[in-house]
């Protein structure tokens, strides 16, 4: 082959790519609108301007000329290791588009709909029997989907690859244990050392000061609004609509300030991993985070290592009481560090504190992995489920209501890789922000100052700019000498909650 | 051909219908989001989204198998007078796509682009001859244009078919005449009586205030929430973005509150015809208002006929005071009523009011109509358009950069059509309302009471659930009884100015 005539292969390859980024950026714009100022009579052209858009891109995406250019490209031997990742990664997104046969997708899909039906039905009515044959259906066809993947020897592994690439059940499962190990017995102890005052929170907090608050505070992080914007939704999320916009949404509570702060700097997170992406690998299959663990992790370390420390109430609470002086008129900026650190035994997944959280997800995950393995049938869940609630935090659910058929996630046909990625982000921030801070000693006190940018800049060196360039697995070994461990996330547990707690 | 076959047929075309429906739907979200909340970096990337989204419209709306079912559905007999109009609209738009070679609008596009960025250096200049040479060729390719079509013996006529099927330049210049006669007289007599006290317009009006103020008028009008939503954009402009999502833009200006609240009333009309149209064309050819002068007509009604007027003060005057109870101490209904409808000289048409407006509008369309028929020299437009100025407004513009330099549209290829619509509109907005008032004695009581519903339901029933059914001639004979006449509008702009001018 010529060089010529390489080079326009490559020229083709970049312009497929550039035209998924940009299919990718329209759908996200729908959906963004979707949730953001769709009028509520148009719900139904939505729909159907997101199916054909899909349809579209899903023909673009797997198309065999794009498979020949893919293969070609494969082959060749001068392209440069970055260029050999987004080959890589592309024939992976590829392999993953076509590899399950359409009428099977069919099926799955028309399954899912029933199932997720049902399951609106069953969870008021406190009726798991009734959806036990439905989540046996799913687990086959979880298991089936799986098979058309053997380079997987365990079906778990394949959906832990899906969403956190290179990472194993062994792997995560023995992270997982090691925290349960050590998260019960110091959540005992932080509950038994009494919860600390919250009733300011109640006191009627004007929400355009809440938004703008937050806003001042993610500028101060880095977040570029010139490549993004804030608005409200009922759930927040981050999007990327654009290689130069990213988007986050956030919501408000007149009574509960924390709702919306927490959950802008938890968004901003994920977003400043995005808007940081090296220029470079926009528009290419390495233009984005690499995996919901390390995604995760930014979210969780913005909102959490940095947005709940002692530092940031530090840095923060002059302004926040210029902005709320009358409800905060008696509160000391020790008690508002306090209020945001608050751990309580809960039987929701969605309402638990950052302590508790892990306990919930590694039950789930631990659940699906005996699903998966044939270890734990269908039938058995819901018992299964009561027992491992008891264990791991301590409460018993009074119906299944709360208990097996509180998540939609299984019922809507995701078994296997839906929740470890959020336990995985909190073990990665504590992973990252330790390397961070042995490379720039002293960045509590930049904080204590709202200054991020030797932490901003050593995430976006280390960690944002590659985008998918490296696996999970090497970017973290890159950026903090060692493969994913749960040690540093322990430390940083067991040093704030005995500090805030006395323990 | 078997009925099975015709109606798969059928069936393929209302599929094709409804996806090049929802390709417009994706093109003006990307269009409003761009508007209204596109970060300042993104502008590249959503550039690119409507290229490709265009692109895409572009293939399906012009392929080949498209044509062939469109020409054998026009080859049935059997469809019902709805198919049959749809099939004839489709056919013309897909001749309109189809008939210029690629080459040529490749030709043309570049052209313009040229021209366009020639004339951002030009009109600041001053300097109208380095635009002639670039006009010249306009012409040309305008004319080269126009002989793909020829069926329309003159090319002006093309263009005003291009926005106003079937209307001619002929039937639009006798009608324009007639008016200018008219009105050049009316404007020296109403200028000559004096201007009406404004002062109060620019006591600082709360934004957020205003706004509200006219959503409240428009749900009053009728527009529907529901089905569409209002945003605030550097230029007002409605979109269609889904069959059921017909959004409007407006801006404020805190020291004059009549132009928010008279850019919604006229976007509000705009919407009020496309959310009317009959829920069995969404989705089809005639799913969309028929003609610029129709739209314009339905604008200009709202805004003017109905929000201008007396009664449209003695119903909202109180909530206005209310709403601004400092701003308007020392005002009465009267004197808002007057504030609303004063009239000036401009040189400049978008400054203008409801009664000069349509001398700008007169002025350029006999312009391009005699540079189209070759009887005016581009070389010569300059002096041309001071000479009419002088003429229809009894203003010299002391140079070109508010003379022939002042819009965009030459200089952006569009020679002809591209202005008769707004004045078609004034024209038939008098008409319409002539017509629904007949029909509805005691129109003006129903207004001064805040009671739309009789003219919004006989203007759904006359004209906006027609969509594109009928031709613009079809429709206007239909719910007035007679053609495009000067007559009713001449009347209504005599009687309100004598009134308010004491003439």
């Amino acid at each position: 082959m010529t060089t010529t005539e390489t080079d326009t292969q490559w020229q083709h390859l970049t312009e497929r790519w550039q035209e998924l980024a940009d299919f990718s950026g329209i759908g996200a714009l729908l959906g963004w609108d979707q949730s953001t100022f769709l009028p509520a009579g148009a719900a139904g052209d939505r729909s159907r301007q997101q199916s054909l858009l899909a349809g579209l891109r899903h023909a673009r995406a797997t198309d065999a000329e794009y498979g020949k250019l893919l293969d070609a490209a494969a082959r060749r031997s001068d392209l440069s290791p970055e260029q050999t990742r987004m080959v890589q990664v592309a024939r992976q997104d590829f392999e993953k588009a076509t590899r399950l046969p359409a009428e099977f997708v069919r099926e799955f899909s028309g399954h899912v709909g029933q199932s997720y039906s049902a399951w609106t039905e069953a969870r008021p009515a406190n009726d798991f029997g009734r959806m036990v044959p439905y989540l046996e259906k799913t687990l086959d066809l979880s298991l089936q989907a799986a098979s058309y993947f053997p380079e997987f020897a365990d079906p778990m592994d394949y959906y832990i690859d899906e969403s956190d690439e290179g990472m194993t059940a062994e792997q995560v499962g023995q992270v997982f244990s090691e925290l349960r190990e050590a998260l019960v017995p110091l959540a005992d102890a932080v509950i038994a050392a009494g919860a600390p005052r919250t009733d300011f929170l109640a006191r009627g907090f004007d929400q355009g000061k809440q938004l703008a608050f937050g806003e001042r505070v993610i500028r101060d992080y880095g977040y570029d609004f010139r490549r993004g914007r804030q608005d409200l939704t009922h759930h927040p999320f981050m999007t990327r609509l654009g290689g130069h916009d990213v988007r986050i949404t956030t919501r408000v509570k007149e009574n509960d300030p924390t709702e919306a702060l927490y959950s802008t700097l938890h968004e901003a997170g994920h977003a400043l991993y995005e808007q940081g992406v090296d220029e470079a690998f926009l528009g290419t299959p390495l233009g984005g985070g690499v995996s919901a663990g390390v995604h995760e992790s930014q979210s969780r370390l913005w909102e959490n290592l940095v947005g709940r420390s002692r530092a940031f109430w530090s840095a923060y609470f002059g302004d926040w009481r210029d902005t709320f002086p009358e409800q905060l008129a008696d509160v000391t900026e020790e008690e508002m560090h306090r209020a945001v650190n608050t751990v309580s035994r809960s039987l929701i997944r969605t309402d638990s504190d950052e302590l508790t959280y892990n306990l919930h997800v590694i039950t789930r995950f631990e659940l699906e992995r005996d699903l998966l393995s044939g270890k734990l049938a269908v039938r058995d869940l819901a018992d299964a489920w009561h027992a491992a609630y008891e264990r791991n935090l301590g409460l018993r659910a009074p119906s299944d209501v709360d208990g097996a058929l509180q998540d939609v996630h299984w019922y809507f046909g995701s078994i296997g890789g839906a929740f470890q990625g959020y336990t995985l982000g909190n073990v990665l921030s504590a992973q990252f922000y330790a390397a961070a801070e042995a490379a720039n000693p002293g960045l509590e006190a930049d904080i204590a100052r709202k200054d991020f940018s030797r932490l901003h800049g050593w995430l976006r060196e280390n960690v944002y700019r590659h985008g998918r360039r490296f696996t999970p697995t090497e970017l973290t070994e890159r950026a903090t000498g060692q493969a994913l461990t749960a040690a540093p996330y322990l430390k940083y547990l067991r040093e704030k909650y005995s500090q805030l707690y006395g323990l």
